[in-house]
């Protein structure tokens, strides 16, 4: 018996999210569907992020157990012929038996990108949000330093009775801009549900004049989530680094 | 009566290309069904680039003639609101009556974007070309350099019977590289059918070592096909610019 670990990439436009749900398709239903078929053994795989219906990742962890002899680092081409063009396995590699990928320390990045112009780019329309409202990225990028730290994210987030804590620290949270795309980047130790999609939805609020950068730091001491900006779409948001705390 | 152009930005992942066909949805088809209805009187439109099935466009030009009130400006915002999502205008605008798209000397620059890492990825799967095989960028732009100026370009191009000359000039031809992205860029004042994709296919031959820069001039002097490298697939080739010369 060992334990493998999947750095899996996926374009989760056609996707109801990772998690298996009774009703539609899902990747970490794809991962079982053809990881099971493969190795002859039913399989179970526990997933890093539970990425919502929508969201991209180029990088999400997959751990599993499994009695095969294939080489741990053999499994990522032989599960990649199977697997469709939307999900494709980028490292596969034997880890410690009681590893579990959401029981250790970790650093995420998400990226949300907007596409602001006067009319929308098909090109850009399955990875990023699109508004023709002109952005003001440097206000954006103003008000992206008031999150950084460690703070109660609350207000930024989808309530959800099971959370301990809402707590978290972000290490860093920039707004670039490069002509019509704009880029938010936010790296932090764990994310509450739908919190960086509020974080960009409350960005989207200051870049287009309704909110004062300065109001951040207030509006997440209130704790409230009525004071924050709305949830932006889930087809702009990607998961794009995991790295594990040493 | 009024010529009105319009600049059409397309994903073309699910379009038999530009052109009109019998069996099979395309471009210049979803154009003239969404203009005739939105303008009440049948519209046809004349297309500055015929792209193949599965090349995407920033900005190809369509021009037609209509009795229609409604301000050139105006139809951009209303034809948008008809089309799906993977076509949008990007701007409509008055054109001189006697103006045709492929009557006028133009400059039109290609991007061919080749995604090599050792595994693919899903989000740049529709917009790129995926390899394995390590590419040399260093060595594919010194064989770029070779296909700049005026050549005949019947060597890198499908033969059309109708074609009366194959010469074209290319003014820039230019390979980076971006982390595991390619980037192949071409600016030229026309191209022949196929000629972006074949310079591409044959850059690749370049870059995995199979054919050495210095082979290019030669290459092109045969004027035959065989010598170059092979046609590469369409989904990595977007026209990314349409300038008209003065």
């Amino acid at each position: 018996m060992k334990r493998v670990m999947l750095t899996v990439a996926y374009d989760g436009t056609d996707y109801c999210g990772w998690q298996v749900q009774p009703n539609g398709d899902t990747i970490e239903g794809q991962l079982n569907k053809h990881l099971s078929e493969l190795l002859g053994e039913p399989i179970t795989v526990i997933g890093a992020s539970r990425t919502d219906s929508g969201v991209h990742a180029l990088c999400n962890l997959a751990v599993f157990d499994t009695q095969a002899r294939m080489p741990a680092e053999k499994i990522s081409y032989a599960l990649n012929q199977r697997l469709p063009e939307d999900i494709k396995i980028q490292k596969s590699e034997e880890v410690a038996s009681d590893f579990h990928p959401r029981k250790v320390a970790t650093r995420k990045t998400y990226e949300y990108k907007i596409y602001n112009a006067q009319f929308p780019n098909p090109t850009m329309r399955l990875y990023s949000h699109f508004t023709y409202v002109p952005m003001d990225a440097e206000k954006m990028q103003e008000a992206a330093k008031q999150f950084v730290g460690e703070h109660d994210f609350a207000a930024v987030s989808t309530f959800k009775p099971e959370v301990e804590s809402t707590v978290r620290t972000i290490y860093d949270l920039s707004v670039t801009r490069e002509s019509d795309l704009i880029t938010i980047r936010v790296t932090g130790n764990g994310f509450l549900y739908n919190m960086v999609r509020i974080i960009a939805g409350t960005l989207m609020e200051v870049g287009r004049g309704r909110m004062e950068p300065s109001f951040i730091p207030e509006m997440l001491a209130s704790g409230d989530r009525e004071k924050a900006g709305p949830t932006a779409p889930a087809q702009g948001l990607t998961l794009v680094s995991y790295t594990f705390e040493k």
